[in-house]
């Protein structure tokens, strides 16, 4: 995602308190962090943050951790979660390559995928967040009834991903290839995904639960 | 599909030697009718016998028998399969429902399904082909490593099928949202799916394993 640097990011990096400066240290006690036992659901790429502040928002009893590589653009969804009020959010700026140093093992109830690189062309499928080496690393890091909640816009992507799941045995529900049109409740969206609603593109979805 | 009967159907159904007319006798002993121990696929709604009687050529020790409700079209099929030469075919005009009275427990290692009736209603769904109860007739009798290879360019049969597969636990794999730019080889068409290929439409496939 690209965003210019705004003024403000500095500032809001530097003073919302819900950005973890030191997230390393909270691996296997991220129930401390947030100061209670509730479930621990984390995005992958959270871009600007309103798919997280959303839910967090409405299931005040989960907590929510948002991972975002771009400082700049973490720094968008973290001041959307301080405007919305909510305080069961936590913002990494961080990349989903190093998510075991910053995850113990069974520690994540539920991973979202959303709208990540498609890395479309054949030769780069093993970059994609739901290439097989991706999902041996989430399946240790979720509970054993954890699970992944993915969407995309782009079929590639989405065939490669059911492919990938179903190799490793993941147990699939929920399929959409067209979420937007499907008997599916509660969806909340993304900022991409509203870009791609606009344009009258289908939705992808999957969920995911590991075997054990 | 909608054929009009014509001069010659009655004939071939009466001379083909390979339209079963009592295939019920043959139930738990298709490989004596065949006279030989080659796997037995079935393809469930045969059509006009394209996909059938080029398979059959293509895999001369494999036996397939195609199942037809329609006797004007199942002549269509047998007619081809006998302009072809092919040995290793039989027909049969029956409805998927009497399916168990043809074939007992894990006798038949392959079902095709092309091209169903997609029932696209949701009050229809229970009507699909793949629906979970005649997933799980299938299973009966499929062998232990029995697979199903299911093609169709109906995205809401698609959507329908992957979710009730995997709801009951087959592995699915080889998943393709658009068969004809995928790297899949060894596609055999059907006559339905020349005319959606045609149309520049994409054909999904899957092919699934029962789990014992």
């Amino acid at each position: 995602m690209r965003v210019r640097k705004k003024n403000w990011t500095h500032a809001e990096l530097e003073s919302n308190e819900a950005i973890v400066k030191n997230p390393e240290d909270f691996k296997g006690i991220w129930k401390e962090y947030f100061k209670n036992d509730n479930p621990i659901y984390v995005e992958i790429g959270c871009g600007k943050g309103k798919f997280l502040s959303e839910n967090a928002a409405k299931n005040p009893d989960i907590n929510y951790i948002g991972i975002e590589r771009q400082p700049t653009v973490l720094a968008c969804a973290a001041r959307k979660g301080r405007e919305a009020g909510v305080k069961n959010t936590a913002y990494v700026n961080a990349d989903v390559e190093i998510l075991e140093t910053l995850f113990a093992p069974e520690e994540i109830d539920r991973l979202f995928i959303n709208f990540c690189d498609p890395w479309p062309k054949k030769r780069w499928h093993k970059r994609r967040l739901t290439y097989r080496d991706f999902l041996d690393k989430y399946s240790v890091l979720l509970t054993n009834n954890g699970e992944i909640h993915f969407k995309t816009d782009n079929p590639i992507l989405f065939e490669s991903s059911l492919n990938e799941f179903c190799l490793r045995s993941w147990r699939l529900k929920n399929i959409s290839l067209d979420l937007h049109k499907s008997d599916f409740e509660g969806n909340i969206t993304t900022e991409y995904e509203e870009r791609f609603l606009a344009l009258g593109m289908p939705i992808y979805r999957l969920e995911a639960k590991k075997t054990i």
